[in-house]
């Protein structure tokens, strides 16, 4: 039920998961049962293939998302988050309130043990051909070195385990190339980094590269730089899409096929959509959870970060 | 003498420069006076087109750029910073050592009385056809936000003055529209700069509107941020024309045609072009450092600061 366009983007763009998705997946839809099938029938797809669970209530976007996560209790992603709690289902994926799905991430499926602070990502695709992960992207502003060093270490474990690359280049996005360049936190990352036997440290990432794909292929930043990176290409993905000028660099930067923003650090996979998500969106999220989950990543994560 | 071609590029730039700078304007090459000539010779344009002041000596990109500028007194960089402090000339502008230039900026013309600090800018294309301005772009990160909200003042009077925008819109760039979002930098600004009468403040504006023109003219950021968005925008201009995608908008992107980087707060006008300058992006320095000249930015900015 979550998204601007929900049910029918969502129950659509899961019609049209099904031609990806692996034999032994199974989609279930959390929602209004009766529309549900409404949507189902009209798009002449046989309900059974997929697990209904009915759901009475929808969290808004303007309700508050800590409180109506609570109060809604037969809400889709409340309901949703109990069954990934419990293992009802192995990953979760909603265009709703961005703010109802961090709190189910931090309080029904909770960081895992070790983790100071999770995160929200989001792949960029580079030049080169293959994505980078950027993170964090907005959900922590005014990160500790401590935190971003972290991330280091979950970024190259999603993109080992999620993307199969093999040692991970990971760069911390910062203003020089030069170990001495940047501002305090980012100075002091680099070194907490450098200091990390875990990962493959390449050193600083400048802006210029974050879209080359030469440098880094996981990028680690401030909620606050992550998020303005991610809008500024938005914004110039529209002006280009607008002059006319389609390839396929562009239109791999096209919310449509990222896949949406994964929290990383909780215990089961979750993503969360653009809440304007249309259906070839949602198709493109859940292929994505159900990637996360066939790779294992949060028993590697928590393997990890166990002490 | 500056910048990796010289002095060819920059001689052949201010050659260039000679077809769009004013009647009663006068552009001052400071360099080698028998490569000058050389090079004007080549060119089949007159020495006497130009005021010519002979130095003997370079600032190299791997010189100490506060010890150069003292040692190499007969530098043209040092030398051109010594007739700006005097008079002699009424802007400087180089495609040398970015350090120097800044010394000289900081010690030679020095901060305008009033200003925390001084900050480097730059114009960026937008949609609308109206560039905005970016200030800080990478001088000062780790910024107070009584540093920033300054900035908001003076990128009002650049556009009021030198572009010729009426009321400029200025705007913090933030992570959310909301006047709660942010990190603790720019929620402080934004309420230093909400509390400024000086300047028509739009609130914030976020990474996906600096290059849509929709929100806002004067765009503040911390240091370390607008760094990060140019050299992004760098990245992806020359990501775009490998691919071919060529237009107006993306042509505005490229260095040659942006006129080098003001340094806005300090007692004259002073513009840092790119390392690499082409002859174009000399020619596009000149003149928009002649447009600072001419707006009579400085005594505007003087004015604003002196209580």
């Amino acid at each position: 039920m979550g998204g601007d366009f929900a049910p029918e983007a969502a129950v659509k763009g899961a019609v049209m998961a099904l031609d990806a998705i692996g034999a032994e997946s199974r989609i279930v839809l959390f929602g209004d049962e009766q529309q549900i099938r409404a949507v189902l029938a009209s798009e002449g797809c046989p309900a059974e293939r997929f697990d209904i669970v009915a759901t009475t209530e929808v969290i808004e976007m303007g309700d508050h998302p800590a409180k109506a996560f609570q109060t809604k209790s037969n809400s889709s992603i409340t309901v949703g988050f109990g069954y990934l709690a419990r293992g009802g289902i192995d990953g979760f994926a909603s265009a709703g309130s961005t703010g109802a799905m961090m709190v189910g991430s931090m309080y029904a499926v909770k960081p895992i043990d070790g983790v100071i602070r999770p995160t929200i990502s989001s792949l960029v695709p580079t030049a080169s051909g293959h994505p980078a992960l950027l993170l964090d992207v907005g959900l922590n502003v005014d990160c500790k070195p401590e935190v971003l060093a972290q991330y280091g270490v979950i970024g190259s474990i999603y993109a080992e385990t999620v993307l199969g690359i093999a040692k991970p280049r990971v760069a911390v996005l910062n203003i020089g190339e030069e170990e001495t360049k940047g501002n305090a936190q980012t100075k002091a990352t680099h070194e907490l980094l450098k200091a990390e036997p875990r990962i493959h440290f390449v050193g600083n990432v400048e802006g210029s590269h974050i879209f080359s794909g030469k440098v880094a292929d996981v990028i680690v930043c401030d909620g606050f730089v992550g998020n303005t990176v991610l809008k500024m290409a938005e914004g110039l993905y529209r002006i280009n899409k607008a002059l006319g000028g389609g390839n396929a660099f562009w239109d791999a930067m096209n919310y449509e096929n990222v896949g949406g923003t994964p929290v990383l650090g909780v215990n089961a996979p979750v993503v969360i959509g653009h809440g304007c998500s249309s259906p070839k969106a949602i198709r493109s999220m859940i292929l994505s959870t159900e990637q996360v989950v066939k790779a294992g990543l949060t028993a590697k994560l928590r393997q990890a970060f166990q002490n």
